[in-house]
């Protein structure tokens, strides 16, 4: 029979950690070499981790990650390693290195570079040209990178139309919600279109505001699933993949007889490896290393488990890749900072997680006990720091220049202040990550105070609607069949808590409107006239475009969170400040 | 004579302003037609202004632009009037429209977009591919835009080799020191290579990190500058071009016959406009409206003067377009904080600026005294605000929490962040703007307070290095008469004044030491090793990377400031926070 052995390496490497990154590559080499793996293949880029952004414009950079590949090299015996990193020849490439025998074979240049969302590409690389497909013994297979293969007329398919049977395609794809079925629609068309097996190797773990979510593929010429790797985790897929299906599939069904490749000149080789299919029958690879498929890919949107992980993994990656040992989160006993609790407890563990309860005249002991009740939940410390004789300190001092004007905002976010710098000055004092609180709704219409409850490292919930936070709440609850979150803490109504009887919907529309609204305009990029035939009240719709216009400067200084929609605020949305552009 | 009468109009858009950048663009042809000039010129993209971010996925922020164009179309009578605008066909591009007696000629694609440094134009549009020549009665000439002329072989080069014989380029070109010789350098290389007259025309403004110089100029093909618009300023130039020139000296000098055009499929089309030279003659062009020429452009190194007034439109466009009247600044008594006042006065009057100044115990009796003189020299209102009874009521709340550990950062970065939490007070209580008072030397070794003195909307000094802030000081005294700022701010010690008898010295090199190593190392891009090859101490060196690199997070939370430098930190450098990498 026509087969081959793939090893797919989901690893999680860190950006710019070239020597850990290659530990972690040489130590899956030498676990997996005892499967006797013809290929054994590494993500994109996963020399220097993924996005390296500007690192890659020194050139010490580049150098120190191709003397990384070398050490890499070194480890690679008989058999093929597929590594990503970063070519130089007259410029630099996205490239993922062939190596055999602890020599370079070849290096495939990534052709289709993505230049939009939080991607790049342009700024950095220049797009190969060039199509090898590679012949070992009887079997012909191509290499692409990631972009390359969303494109119908890409690498698959000219490397398809000269022979290769199975493509692998290495990743650093960011997660976002529904992202898995889009891509498993995307990869089963292709697989299926060009009569291909396709292995699909993602990334895993959390950089600054991206989270990779793992989750590889490999699907067969019928579009079939038959390996999955784990989502938000680390994991080794071994797989015998037989080929003899493939050619049949294209005897029966030559839709790629009519392939032509690209307009522009290209390159064709075909690279023959001195590497027959080896003897690996007799090396029985166990049942939980096969990549079983438990089809969460093709589930439709995406489940609230699948969100909490994501944010789970991308709050854990941040703290501890960043050096921190222990978070610290102002609890108020709001649904926003018990999601972010839990989160962080999932993340690294409640003994690393410190809750501040920080009252004032305006805190209801509804509050109180909720935030306690949490703490006690969750098996975290919580400190109290009332902030009153801060504040009354700070109105005395500011008395005589507030000019006997009525209070107002100035003296609600005076409150949130002196919580932002009471988190700080224990984060300061002890060593602490602050993580924020702040939700999508918050950030989208700036209802949040700058240098208040914005201030700290990290914004675990920054992506996530109002609406949404209330449904990973329930769904942790019911994960973890207890109320960790209390219940009173998801019914009642939102509030900051900073005048009397304060609620959300004093100054916005309830969350059930205002979350497809910002949906529309924010992720959507709808007019106001869209909008309003979505069955929206006009003045509403025109006050909350306002605001999130508005509020541009606020987000600019927020901290990084994680992105788990199509468009996250940060590098994936790049708005200006000074804007003076009114759709209404 | 071969002649043709162009009106370069040096405008001052600003981004999503359409209907006001119509406006403005409507005001300057009526006004400029009295002279009677063949055509009339608009900078890239002046109806949406530049760059519009994002505003770019909005298509229906693309159709107002196209509405708003042809509002200005209206306008144009028996002239040529050239406009940026973003074209909409089967995608978008970044587009230059020939509008003629109220008609749309033509429009012209860019063909070379950037995408690096501050520009993301991938991200955008699609690249043009046609190269018009435009033939006005016996002349020919070729538009093209901003990077489209920095390529040798491109546009201008290929049109020239198409018989046109001048050139109109127009920008939005951001400055930064030493901008100007290289441009003139590249554009009179290019008049002189390809026998052409160039017209090169640039926006002006600030528009968040970014400031346009404007600094439009006219070359002849003999690489001599004939008309120069002012710098940092809006500005009309109606000049005569004589264009027998430029055929004679192709005969005596035809370098261009070899020219073969882009090696990718590309068209020229030549397009008739029926519209011969304007009986110009007898309407005199006022001396002033003719771009006298100063020479300013190839004078090497930036001036004092010119970066010192690149602040001071970088900060009143911040201010004026995003709404402002009025702005505080924390006074320290300090030299950042005093040029930031200084440059403040300049921008919005002195009767628009307040002076904030916040001691402590650690305050000196010199600081007190130069902030008091600062602000008696501006004209500016001074405030008190002692900080003492706030910091007391913080320590003795967190005193049970501190587990007497020793006084440290916890207790200094407090003392910073009462000041911006005071300054954010008066802030939301009377609408005041922030101005932070940060250099580049602090920001790039995070010798800063997050949330505390880097708290604020704008950032005027945050690209400017601490030993330049020395020489802007200096340079505004000189350049006053008088020692606006007083002389004692530019001869002590610098010091944060958070402890007795601190100095930035006990934490940092000398700025002297500080500053080269910080340009090799953020702006240069080199390596440890480039650098001790410089001369620099090893230890030094090391600490300085290692604070760069570890300070990223509290610069993604900085306000944004004046791009001055060839890359400052913001949109122009994209840096991970979470980066292992270690270069020594």
């Amino acid at each position: 029979m026509k087969k081959v052995r793939l090893a797919l390496c989901q690893i999680n490497p860190t950006v710019g950690d070239l020597s850990g990154n290659v530990k972690k590559i040489i130590e899956r080499i030498n676990k997996l070499g005892e499967y006797l793996p013809d290929i054994i293949v590494f993500p994109e880029l996963a020399v220097t981790g993924y996005p390296p952004e500007d690192l890659l414009l020194k050139p010490h950079f580049i150098d120190d990650n191709i003397e990384a590949l070398q050490e890499i090299q070194k480890s690679v015996g008989d058999f093929i390693a597929i590594v990503g990193f970063v070519d130089k020849s007259e410029d630099i490439y996205n490239a993922a290195a062939v190596i055999h025998q602890g020599k370079l074979l070849d290096v495939y240049h990534k052709i289709h570079l993505p230049n939009y969302g939080v991607f790049d590409e342009f700024r950095y690389f220049k797009p190969g040209k060039r199509y090898p497909v590679y012949k070992m013994g009887a079997i012909k297979f191509g290499i692409n990178i990631c972009e390359d293969i969303w494109y119908p007329d890409g690498p698959a398919s000219v490397q398809a139309s000269h022979g290769a049977e199975f493509i692998i395609n290495i990743n650093a794809s960011p997660y976002h919600m529904g992202k898995a079925g889009t891509r498993f629609k995307m990869l089963s068309t292709r697989a299926s279109d060009n009569s291909l097996v396709i292995a699909y190797l993602n990334t895993v773990g959390g950089q600054d505001e991206l989270v990779f979510d793992g989750h590889s593929l490999v699907i067969n010429e019928h579009a079939g699933l038959i390996a999955e790797g784990k989502c938000f985790a680390e994991d080794d897929i071994v797989i015998d993949i037989c080929l003899e299906e493939a050619f049949m599939k294209r005897l029966h069904a030559p839709h790629d007889r009519e392939v032509a490749g690209p307009a522009d000149n290209y390159q064709i080789d075909e690279i023959v490896i001195d590497h027959g299919p080896l003897k690996n029958e007799d090396v029985l690879v166990p049942a939980a290393m096969r990549g079983t498929v438990r089809s969460v890919c093709d589930a439709g949107p995406a489940t609230n488990g699948e969100i909490y992980n994501a944010l789970v993994l991308g709050t854990r990656d941040y703290v501890v890749k960043n050096g921190f040992g222990k978070v610290c989160i102002g609890l108020s006993g709001g649904i926003d900072s018990s999601l972010v609790a839990a989160i962080a407890v999932d993340a690294i563990g409640n003994d690393n997680v410190t809750g501040i309860f920080m009252p004032t005249h305006f805190t209801s002991a509804e509050s109180r006990e909720d935030a306690y009740a949490l703490a006690e939940h969750l098996g975290i410390m919580i400190l109290e720091i009332p902030i009153r004789p801060v504040l009354d300190a700070y109105l005395s001092s500011l008395k005589p220049h507030f000019r006997e004007l009525p209070p107002g905002i100035a003296e609600e976010n005076l409150q949130a202040r002196i919580r932002g710098n009471i988190l700080m000055g224990m984060s300061n004092k002890f060593g602490w990550l602050v993580l924020t609180t702040g939700n999508k709704s918050e950030m989208s219409v700036g209802y949040a105070t700058l240098y208040g409850d914005m201030a700290g490292g990290f914004a675990p919930i920054k992506d996530v609607p109002k609406t949404l936070v209330f449904k990973l709440s329930e769904w942790k609850n019911i994960d973890s069949g207890k109320s960790v979150i209390p219940e009173r803490v998801l019914t009642k109504a939102p509030t900051a808590e900073l005048r009397f009887d304060q609620k959300d919907t004093d100054s916005l529309p309830p969350y059930e409107i205002l979350d497809p609204i910002l949906k529309a305009y924010i992720e959507d990029d709808r007019s106001y006239e869209e909008i309003l035939n979505l069955g929206f009240d006009s003045d509403c719709i025109k006050k909350v475009i306002a605001l999130v216009d508005l509020s541009e400067y606020k987000r600019r200084q927020s901290p990084p969170g994680i992105k788990i929609t199509p468009r996250a605020f940060g590098r994936d949305r790049r708005f200006p400040i000074t804007n003076r552009y009114r759709n209404y």
